[in-house]
């Protein structure tokens, strides 16, 4: 597979896109994207499991289970989450999908929604109505990563990838994300969409799949957002029927591309933490260990200071509910062991200091019961996330 | 009953105590607290369910089991938590309750130990063993204080609060802690005295009792201790017998105010949260609610900024686990009222702002779906938490 760091959801055939500013952001930044495929392509999507959630997430799933094989579009608004803000929220909400469906000649039904942003404002709807004529006037096979640019709010920089396969079929994704990021069978946005020929019903269970190894292996700071959602788009326009586990290798790829471009992104962040837990009795064990320790705000500041604080390593894998013996636990911090079969080794303070100055930096830790395995992946906690989170709204 | 905010854990009859200097901090500050009953005493305690746990843990939990109603001190190091310290580490601790019995002239297994800081470092045994012979030596009626102070770690004061019943009976308290606070059963380190007479099963009842209602209510960073002790002892030098349900309400004022302060102590904090929800379908999901919010990075961000940023509130509310229907919940926020019936007050921002600058902020949660209620206690998450956290070993 060839990856293409510079391509967005643009990147496969019959698919146009475009991002622009309608007024939600004071600051006048773009905060309305529109994807449109030519034809209408398979489509699935996972949803945040917090239980309140946006107005759109519940439209969504809506249109996914009625009209799964004939999506046409999906339409982003940044800079306002139309979360709890009740009835007239889920009217905002389909004005979105009507109007974008009068323009490209199709049922509402057949429109995505996504919203990030404030919770319970209600959506400035004169502009957002303006948005949506003119994204969809500016749509144009390479407006991928002005897309990309405008589904961003805390974010720093806008996070697209694009791979192809061997047979020619391609996949591009976006995503947006640095706060409010603990996904529950999704993460904030991310739209991927492929030329690839592929079942909708398929296509679900590989989302579904993918989204468990990638953006649901990803913390910043342990909040689910009410907004979370994670689509994919199939409109076959390469004339090729992917094969499922190679479509879901290429899909991965894309998928976990931009889940580490989130975490890399983090707010504040100053470093990218790679946990790794082996030696579970189960999977799930390892990953209830992998997602504790990637929340600990203790391990985060650590982090942050570069200082191979172990011992909070630990305390956070015992307080996570999986089981294991502590006398049995190995532990490497930035490639430095520091643990052994539950004894600390004499390592080396201001060398593992210095190794954690680095820009990523891996946990291993094995707990020594059993085969199960998990990874997650965090950012550090610094003064910035402090600040840039005390200060959200104002 | 009066509350006696200047007493500590000597104003119960029969009790003494000292906290001297031994050098286990590089500091040269206090580091070594001790207590001892004149005569043996009913205890009990509630420990960390933190499954990497201190070697004084599992002493605790076997001197309880056998020797519940003849407990003689408890011996308490601060800088040194003694935890994933291994074999050596088990013996070092049965060593301070070896030497702090031949003092006494005692068994053992009558003696208490707490252990307080880094983990997986040895204890300076040296030291230590000093520091047993002086703080022994420096036992008095009027040590209580001292005890407090040498308890503390990241503590900025001393936390100790007495009472004394309508009968004449006392109980006087000492506790530390101000980071790795999500006590699960217990806090950190909180010794209570009282010359009350009480059976220690009795006791056992009435401590797990009060702590579910204090100690396990506050969390400052979701981060649950390998060290937490709450442990209490009765001598019953007052020759009273305490009524259980009086007792009851005297040890929770007592651990209550001892819990408060701790969270007012809390690394970097600027303001003290008391967290209220109501009208949940029980008290079990009204708690996981409030405890949700509790550790709500975003939520203690926003305070720590003054931003009634309530949608934070319900998004942590969603995510809990607990049952209910967001169009039911109403939300006040520092006694302003933003959310009612899912719907969103029009309220004043900017007095809502001034209103949370307080030192104390009250959120007030009805969820709308049955009579469950719970209380958590937290602080905002600030500056200084990331700067005491990113260096704490250096």
């Amino acid at each position: 597979m060839k990856v293409f760091e510079n391509e967005s959801v643009t990147f496969p055939k019959g698919f146009t896109a475009a991002g622009i500013a309608c007024g939600i952001k004071k600051s006048g930044a773009p905060d309305f994207a529109m994807v449109v495929s030519a034809q209408p392509a398979s489509a699935a999507g996972v949803f945040t499991q917090n239980l309140v959630r946006a107005a759109c997430i519940d439209w969504n799933q809506n249109a996914l289970h009625f009209n799964a094989h004939e999506i046409r579009a999906i339409a982003v608004n940044s800079g306002n989450a139309n979360a709890v803000t009740g009835a007239a929220g889920q009217r905002d909400n389909a004005a979105i999908a009507q109007e974008t469906a009068r323009l490209l000649q199709c049922n509402p039904e057949q429109i995505l929604v996504g919203s990030t942003g404030v919770i319970g404002v209600p959506l400035p709807m004169e502009g957002v109505t303006q948005g949506i004529k003119s994204s969809h006037a500016a749509l144009s096979p390479s407006g991928g990563r002005d897309a990309a640019h405008a589904i961003m709010t805390t974010d720093t920089k806008p996070k697209f990838v694009a791979v192809e396969s061997s047979r020619g079929w391609r996949i591009g994704g976006m995503a947006k994300g640095a706060g409010m990021i603990h996904p529950n069978m999704a993460t904030l946005i991310s739209v991927i969409c492929t030329d690839a020929k592929i079942d909708a019903r398929i296509l679900q269970t590989i989302t579904a799949s993918v989204a468990s190894k990638t953006f649901n292996c990803i913390s910043i700071d342990g909040d689910t957002s009410t907004n979370d959602m994670f689509v994919v788009l199939a409109n076959g326009a390469s004339g090729m029927e992917a094969d499922p586990a190679e479509f879901e290798t290429h899909l991965y790829e894309v998928a976990l591309t931009l889940a580490r471009r989130i975490v890399e992104d983090a707010e504040g962040a100053t470093r990218f933490v790679d946990i790794v837990v082996e030696g579970a009795k189960s999977d799930a064990d390892a990953f209830l260990v992998a997602r504790t320790i990637s929340t600990s705000m203790l391990v985060k500041t650590a982090l942050f200071g570069a200082d191979p604080n172990w011992g909070r390593v630990i305390a956070a894998a015992g307080r996570s509910g999986a089981q294991f013996d502590p006398k049995n636990v190995s532990l490497s911090f930035g490639g430095i062991e520091v643990l052994k079969g539950g004894e600390v080794v004499d390592f080396d303070e201001a060398a593992a200091h210095d190794r954690l100055q680095a820009r990523e930096v891996r946990i291993v830790l094995n707990l020594g019961a059993g085969k199960g395995h998990a990874q997650a992946f965090t950012s550090d906690l610094s003064h910035d996330y402090v600040k840039i989170n005390a200060s959200y709204r104002t």
